[in-house]
């Protein structure tokens, strides 16, 4: 059976432009990697309604899984879960169980809970909570669309909580191998070793390190077995690699 | 006269297998900002003909310029330029200046001018090269759409022998404001500044140092006079901040 795909949603007018270097992303590739869910696209919009309830729906209609970053705080440009709401056509208010949460976060904290904190508790109808250990104010799932936080450490505990319960496939694993040469100097035998390994995706990397070529060779597959067997064939074909 | 609109495609496995950070994208939306091209969306995809074919054709379609990263070296995962070709009905093939080009570059280093290499100098039917000053090897645009390298230097070099023939607009420009208070706390004020000054976007960007919440503050705008006058708003409305 093959794995569940996933795709990624950024929201943010900040990434794109060029203020902030995006992060959530690349972690969460790194995540769905190791728990077998195949990512097949990541895209990053701007804060803008429209924009964001035709990605979701685009995107969730189109893989197993969406997960989302960003948008979701107490102020007046966090419009990412009134747009999820519109995409999935639900209703959305502040949700008791949500409130609840942000009430006794505050009052632990001896932090007062305003009228701007209370729209942290805003949640679409029907919508599961995603524990947030880090600052209190959930993020939900709708169907198969998964609203996380855009601070890297919240959404990374986010990531924590809800990635144990989604279905996964075989973890995608990898070996490396590094050679101090061009890349087009092996291209011809790469491409024998890649028509030889169906199973097994042989990606190419080249680098420059103190003026000299090198290229990372990464074979990859979900089935141990295969990958082995490629590279064992990519350490017969270029002994000199490390 | 609103500031013509882009999006960039970033093409590998690797990123979406978690391997590599990306940080073209980060590269080139700060570029776009500084020359008035508004970045309207990034997406990164795997090494699919299909998929690349019909991203290519989407996004080319609905932004003024369409900029991609990846995919253009000697190897069999280096299939960008044929799926670019595709995409815009153009047929492919070894083209001579191209040719020269590398061959000169491969003459004047004593490296062999292989099969392998001479695979980059296949490009569209019709297309403008794109001067590769680091490894010969030319980037190209077809239409609005403008096809370089994935490694970082080699990426960074093309930009910067592209974006002067592009027609920009007016720079988007910012003004930072970092507050020592959660973002809920300025909420409400911030809401009311957003709304009084309709030509400049107002972001807020939470963040925590040392267990002290805090707050960004940014405004943007291609308009240094209304973004002046906002900046001023968010010093006299925030005067603690800095």
């Amino acid at each position: 059976m093959p794995n569940p795909t996933a795709a990624i949603l950024i929201i943010g007018d900040e990434i794109l432009t060029g203020r902030t270097r995006e992060g959530n992303a690349y972690f969460l590739a790194g995540e769905l990697a190791k728990a077998g869910i195949d990512l097949k696209q990541i895209r990053v919009i701007g804060d803008d309604h429209a924009t964001i309830v035709a990605a979701v729906r685009e995107l969730s209609a189109a893989h197993d899984q969406l997960f989302t970053s960003g948008g979701i705080g107490p102020t007046h440009d966090d419009i990412t879960a009134d747009a999820v709401a519109d995409a999935f056509g639900r209703m959305i208010d502040v949700r008791e169980d949500a409130r609840e949460i942000l009430a006794r976060h505050y009052a632990a904290r001896g932090v007062e809970f305003t009228e701007s904190r209370l729209r942290m508790a805003r949640i679409p109808e029907g919508a599961r909570l995603i524990d947030n250990p880090v600052s209190g104010a959930p993020g939900f799932s709708v169907e198969n669309c998964h609203v996380m936080a855009g601070v890297p450490n919240i959404f990374q505990a986010m990531v924590a909580g809800l990635l144990p319960h989604l279905a996964g496939g075989a973890p995608l694993q990898s070996r490396n191998w590094q050679l101090m040469v061009a890349e087009a100097a092996i291209a011809e035998e790469l491409r024998a070793l890649a028509v030889a390994h169906p199973g097994v995706s042989l990606g190419s990397y080249p680098f420059v390190t103190d003026g000299q070529y090198g290229t990372n060779l990464v074979a990859r597959s979900t089935d141990p077995v295969a990958l082995e067997a490629a590279f064992a064939a990519l350490k017969t074909h270029f002994p000199e690699g490390q």
